[in-house]
């Protein structure tokens, strides 16, 4: 059974992207990261998916949140609500952490190294809203040859792959898909700012990405709001 | 004036590069990172190489130590000591710690983020010995071009540069270079089981590789050996 490691945000893309996992028969290593994210539920959302999934075990990784202040999601500045796809769009997401997928999956990395997993999965999305960098192909692309080049992978090692199956996929065919898996969407949390129960605003960047793709899926949306 | 962020191990190279980095006048932050190394002295000496060199700022960064424990530097393994530099050559290094310079780097490029500063200054060396994939030029200049995808710089920010400038030095050249800026080796430590003092064992790969370059260089060996 070949290991794959998965990193887990507790959100739809990413609870998605660890069935499609499981259903390819991989040997599941989940890890989530706390690098001081102001919606803490995604810990604990994280932990309960990968145990309910059938994964092997479960890292949550405790990160230096120095780095990552200057973000929307971290506190700095607050969560844009109310805003349409348009402005959502232009230029850099205000809720962009610095070099954030970078670090995951340089983590991903290390644990593969460590278990001997060659395949990292990740739930990146470039289509939905592209004010995200590290989410685009040309950067998984790059992350995937950097990889290569500096791991045992460079020396006769098997090489790894970085695995980013939602990375041209619609929200709705997401959710379409996470459906036909069985993931159980009412246990995952998208919200910038969800409060301690997991419950949604409904009105950040987020929060309407998702309720629009479950409308676009014609799939019930079992989103806790408040 | 220009902010840096310079990655520091307390050793040879990344002491010389930190001067380096001072030279041009850059306003220096200095990381070092603890992920669980047995040789623990090389934090302190961080910190204090930091401190002497007027730097702005030291970040010394606490990771996760999972995924770093297949090494000798971690204690899975004892470190080599007595082999020539055939034997170094040989395969991947013993003393490799999984991904941990693509770790290093992402951290590196988030706290680049977050300061302001787009070059990055790291110790790394290809030539003596070439046991260490994320020591290469190949996996430098790939990791640059995946922080220039992954980041702001992708969005109209400024490029990072990841600046290597030891990539091909000889250890003699090194030497030779930091002496010159006036690094004070004695405050350095390479050893891969040095004690709590920083005293050096003088047979690991590091250690001899030390010795070798300041024997070359024609320069006295200020290193305090057990």
């Amino acid at each position: 059974m070949k290991r794959a490691v998965v990193l887990l945000s507790g959100g739809l893309d990413s609870a998605t992207v660890l069935a499609y996992a499981l259903a390819r028969k991989y040997e599941v290593y989940t890890v989530s990261f706390d690098y001081g994210q102001s919606h803490r539920v995604e810990l604990k959302r994280s932990a309960a998916l990968s145990e309910n999934s059938g994964a092997m075990k479960h890292f949550e990784v405790k990160l230096d949140p120095r780095p990552f202040q200057n973000s929307a999601l971290t506190g700095r500045a607050g969560v844009p609500v109310g805003r349409n796809l348009d402005e959502m769009g232009a230029g850099i997401a205000p809720t962009y952490v610095p070099a954030r997928n970078t670090v995951f999956l340089s983590f991903g990395l290390a644990f593969g190294e460590e278990l001997g997993a060659r395949d990292i999965f990740i739930g990146v999305n470039s289509l939905d809203y592209s004010g995200y960098p590290d989410c685009r192909p040309q950067f998984i692309d790059a992350f995937e040859k950097t990889a290569n080049l500096g791991t045992s992978a460079a020396d006769g090692g098997e090489p790894f792959v970085i695995h980013a199956p939602l990375l041209t996929m619609t929200k709705a065919r997401i959710v379409a898909l996470g459906t036909e898996l069985g993931v159980d969407y009412s246990q995952t949390v998208s919200c910038y700012q969800a409060d301690e129960e997991g419950r949604a605003c409904g009105l950040c960047d987020a929060c309407q990405l998702r309720r629009d793709g479950f409308i676009q899926a014609g799939i019930e949306d079992p989103t806790s709001y408040r």
